[in-house]
């Protein structure tokens, strides 16, 4: 490992302990951690949650290498001459039990191959009426990523509206956020103020949505809307969503890709 | 329409009516009808319930034409010359409130392109503990195949295995069934009668089955389970479904093609 990689690592776990930490207190309960490994080498903790006011949350930390296969290798950059990789990354959902309070999902990771680059994003799916939040989210996002580059709220939110959206239903996920991935300026540092920069702001997101919803009263239709809303979160996740699909297909840990299932949904 | 396209369709159509007239009986009330029209020409009917001992159940059926884009036409008997289908079938999903009554699932369809032949099949996705009742259901159904064709059975059973089967899982869907396709033994007559008693075994079942368990008490712990096995046969119908994948990606009624899924489901 370079000093980057460490580096990156490091990041990773902090902000991991951080979010814990975080929910731990929300919820007043601590949460349960399962270690796995990979078949290449190294591995990962799952944390998971299920309480009260948190319903289930999700935040998995992993490091590891190995090879890609063939099929995976002509879709990523600096595989050209070898097929080895490492990757860190984290990966959180968040299922509130409040139908005031959105579905919140962050992960970033950092790839080396032959070439280096850090990826990830933020979103959220609320289920009930959420405007005046809805702004107010991407408002604070927007001023997050202005700090790094003036392009990469624009670019970053579009990529996260072509891909959390169901063709199928001709219908959002949820209300947006950013998505990025192959970021790499040559300037380490400045790509991983960026990713790092996303990630605090989640927290402080979990934090802040947290603090202002939850003791807010609901209806038994917010509710009725919340499990709709999850129901068409599950469709996303296992018709269209690139982690669960290449997970599952390359045989990975179906407990930890599978995290991000909502601990209750519904169809009509 | 020639006299054995006439012949499969009206089938499916009485045996609409009948299980539609059976699940009426069940819950004692009325099942809401929907029409919709296919791309090419013709159309369907969904027929749904929601109820207190059916806690959703829906029955489709639909007669449609028009042709196979090249992708699917490679993959389809008898379109060397012509890329024409004519295609009448019909589809059941019962996910019953009781946790001690399975989920049960049947359809069956004629298509016709050059050739002509019977698809379909019956499976059941019990919750609970359920070694006895699936001895039985799978003597009857053995006894049914076996008026037909001594090899059918063991051979439908295989194919109902492997194909209700979640890899990531390495789990079965349910306790099986048969599963078939391509039948086209050159002889109609006999083909249809094989199809058709797959179809009243099953609505016969449906009576059986209700009649025995929805008085019977069920714990809480009953209840999970059932919730969790539904987790598992949404993601058996979103990840592997070919009926599923084939109608989302070729632009079909999504409401129709999820009319499977769960009322409610939970995963852990």
């Amino acid at each position: 490992m370079n000093e980057e990689q460490k580096n990156a690592k490091e990041w990773f776990f902090n902000l991991r302990n951080d979010l814990v930490n975080t929910l731990e207190i929300i919820e007043g309960k601590k949460f349960n951690f399962k270690d796995w490994s990979h078949s290449g080498s190294g591995g990962g903790t799952m944390g998971s949650i299920k309480g009260k006011i948190i319903e289930k949350g999700g935040v998995n930390i992993s490091t590891v290498s190995g090879e890609f296969s063939d099929k995976m290798r002509s879709r990523i950059p600096g595989t050209e001459e070898s097929a080895k990789y490492w990757a860190t990354g984290i990966s959180v959902v968040i299922h509130p039990f409040s139908p005031l309070i959105p579905s919140m999902h962050f992960n970033s990771r950092y790839l080396k191959t032959n070439k280096s680059w850090f990826g990830g994003g933020v979103d959220i799916t609320p289920a009930t009426p959420f405007e005046e939040e809805t702004k107010n989210f991407h408002n604070k996002l927007k001023s997050t990523c202005d700090m790094h580059d003036n392009s990469y709220y624009e670019k970053h939110k579009k990529w996260c509206d072509d891909y959390f959206f169901l063709k199928h239903r001709n219908e959002a996920r949820g209300v947006g956020g950013v998505f990025f991935d192959y970021i790499d300026t040559g300037d380490y540092k400045s790509d991983f103020a960026y990713t790092s920069s996303i990630g605090s702001f989640f927290l402080e997101y979990v934090k802040y949505i947290f603090d202002k919803y939850s003791k807010e009263k609901w209806t038994d239709n917010d509710k009725r809307l919340q499990m709709v809303k999850r129901g068409r979160y599950v469709e996303f996740n296992l018709l269209y969503d690139r982690g669960t699909k290449f997970g599952l297909e390359t045989g990975g840990n179906t407990e930890a890709i599978l995290m991000s299932m909502p601990p209750l949904a519904s169809w009509d």
